[in-house]
């Protein structure tokens, strides 16, 4: 018989209880496959009786020390999200001799070093599957399948609230408002949706993506970071005229001597992979030297896809397998925003009687020797798609127009992608 | 100092091109990765002047005992192809006391179970991430990313040889023959190109993929598959029309007693992402309980998306990784053609003036409580897509269709993907 090994769960929200629920029903496979019995010996929440009604075999305490201090736990199970007091339980559980799993992308985008630094001390392991693209073995693939490839590139759509309210704006001519307070009805965005429509979700995990394949600090920063709040159904409808579907694009990207990061509302030619990425699901495309370009699609969020994450570490640990901890490199480039590559882009200028003076931005525009590529000019909007040009350039034009048509007119831009 | 480990190496072909030079290239990131320098001590092939031509360094001779008997390779790498000497030099290296990386898939699909009892009993390890999808990291997703997940269905395009063929023919109306020629020209497909566009080859990876994920038998039937000599540039055309691609597609799927298994020419929606994977791409879709669909995509041959997987499998077993041998199940259910289930068809009749007897097939359609979902009468030929019916039902149908119309009417039919 195989040892059976003990885990400690922190945590019993949607994703708790689908670690819960998936390990019961498949047991007998997740044993087959990782040569032990799983067992949860002990779940941390805060309210007891909900959860024994849930799961009524289990020890349910609210004392995070009950996991930390039993010498039988052999693994801890961090579902809890935030940072207090997840941190402290993650470094403790490390100093008492126990692997971790979390799916804490906040965390790790932000206090990553010193909990891998922390796990390597101790001769412990930190697994995260569950912390980026919910169920798809992205991590995995980066770390494991990819292991003799240098990265070049990775896009990746992360954030579940995100593309399901975008995707509705593609459906159908709604505003940005109303499609949010439908997602927030139909459970696919949250009261306080701030976290994940202001795009800082979809950075957190950039920022742990980043760190695997590029070896970029863990120290996630908001300047770098744009939302889909300012995205409106009259650019969507240009940008479906145009041949483009507006995802939340996470991308980093490898230059000669930094690292670009960026996290915004970008135009996806719809014949692609990403373009066709709907609903509440994730994907994440990898361009690297010898695989080429490769992508993967699945569930980002949810109970049971998320829990099919963290059981996939619990039975990497136990098989015993050994990844070194992803510390960021002491050589490490910057994080850079985008801005010495060239892209291609869309502008819409909003302001009445603008349709009269297309030739006077036509003209700035071969001033600083951009191309366009598409125009279309209707209902005091003037829209454009360029060729790809420099940002530097792109920039001083976009002030030029400014300067020239004053404060009546509204800019909006945004990148395309390549 | 970590230990260095030796390995050598059996085949110097396209993939054994490919692992000796993306190693060489990115040996720093992979030693990081891996925890050891990895090193090609012997290299067996046949041409040992066209090969010191590309690797000088190496020492490369032509008697495969040079690595079954050096104590010093602790990893075999079988890039040969083929059943002899393939088998034998595997199995010899694991009673040797080697750990095997493989690319060899009709090996793996017909003696897989002799191969991996054999590693089992000495202790040893055979990896093959590279026998099915190329570059993708398929077999791990399959195995540890969804370790936890009950598998209920696999479909996958997963050789590049058919597929290349196939979408040139939706690119332009050419023959099957034409694009055929087309494809070799440009190395597409071999001088010899049986095996690929026979099916074969797409068969034997999905009996590894289906004895992954089910545990039915590594026992390669090709009487299940049917390859794409019989696609025409006009079953291209109405499967346009209809809004679907024409794709050669792998299904494993999971019944309730048993596990149909099929490779065969079939109608994919033209909105879905199997229909987007042009070219030579690979591409694997899983159903499974606790993530629900997930999708994966990548180069599927060629030197160094192979080299990727190899690569990536040496990493593993640097680091240690145990992953148990993947035996087919004792009580392993029967691998079934897929029949018992319900389908969406499409089926051409063609025939001289077979569009004056509409009527007369509707009626027999009827007969059989087929319901038909879409109908085009052109140029002798009449189309049908139907509702799902089962396929008892819809054989009976075609029977009495070939009984009214006698020798004059050929009979197209294809699957339809759900």
């Amino acid at each position: 018989m195989p040892e059976k090994l003990y885990i400690g769960m922190a945590g019993f929200g949607t994703v708790g209880r689908g670690v819960y629920t998936v390990l019961k029903r498949n047991a007998e496979i997740i044993e087959r496959r990782s040569g032990h019995a799983l067992e949860i010996k002990t779940i941390v929440c805060r309210d007891i009786k909900k959860a024994h009604d849930f799961a009524n075999e289990a020890n349910i305490v609210n004392d995070l020390n009950a996991i930390i201090d039993d010498p039988e736990i052999s693994i801890a199970v961090e579902v809890m999200g935030g940072i207090k007091p997840a941190k402290s339980f993650i470094l403790n559980a490390i100093r008492n001799g126990k692997d971790v799993v979390t799916a804490n992308k906040a965390l790790l985008a932000t206090h990553g070093d010193e909990i891998f630094r922390e796990a390597q001390k101790h001769n412990r392991r930190v697994y995260f599957e569950a912390s980026v693209a919910g169920g798809i073995p992205i991590i995995k693939a980066l770390r494991e399948g990819l292991a003799a490839n240098q990265i070049f590139e990775i896009t990746g759509i992360l954030n579940g609230t995100c593309n399901y309210i975008l995707s509705s704006m593609h459906q159908s001519p709604v505003s940005f408002e109303d499609a949010l307070k439908e997602a927030q009805k139909l459970g696919y965005a949250e009261a306080d949706p701030t976290f994940d429509i202001e795009g800082l979700d979809t950075g957190h995990k950039l920022t742990i993506l980043s760190a695997l394949a590029f070896g970029t600090p863990y120290q996630f920063d908001s300047s770098r970071v744009c939302g889909i709040t300012s995205v409106s159904s009259t650019d969507v409808k240009y940008a479906q005229k145009f041949g483009f579907v507006i995802k939340l694009l996470a991308i980093a990207r490898k230059n000669k001597d930094n690292i670009s990061f960026s996290v915004s509302p970008t135009l996806v030619p719809e014949n692609t992979f990403l373009a066709h990425v709907n609903a509440a699901m994730n994907a994440v495309e990898i361009k690297s030297d010898a695989l080429g370009t490769s992508f993967y699609y699945g569930a980002g969020a949810g109970g049971e896809p998320t829990a099919s994450a963290v059981l996939a570490d619990l039975v990497d640990l136990a098989r015993g397998n050994q990844v070194s901890m992803p510390l960021s490199e002491a050589n490490s480039v910057a994080l850079m925003p985008i801005d010495a590559v060239n892209d291609k882009n869309y502008i819409r200028l909003h302001a009445p009687l603008i349709n009269e003076k297309a030739g006077l931005v036509e003209q700035i525009f071969k001033q600083f020797d951009i191309r366009i590529d598409k125009e279309m000019s209707e209902e005091n909007n003037l829209v454009f798609i360029t060729h790809e040009c420099s940002e530097n350039r792109f920039s001083s034009a976009l002030d030029r127009i400014r300067r020239s048509f004053g404060e009546t007119i509204a800019i909006h831009v945004m990148k395309i992608k390549k």
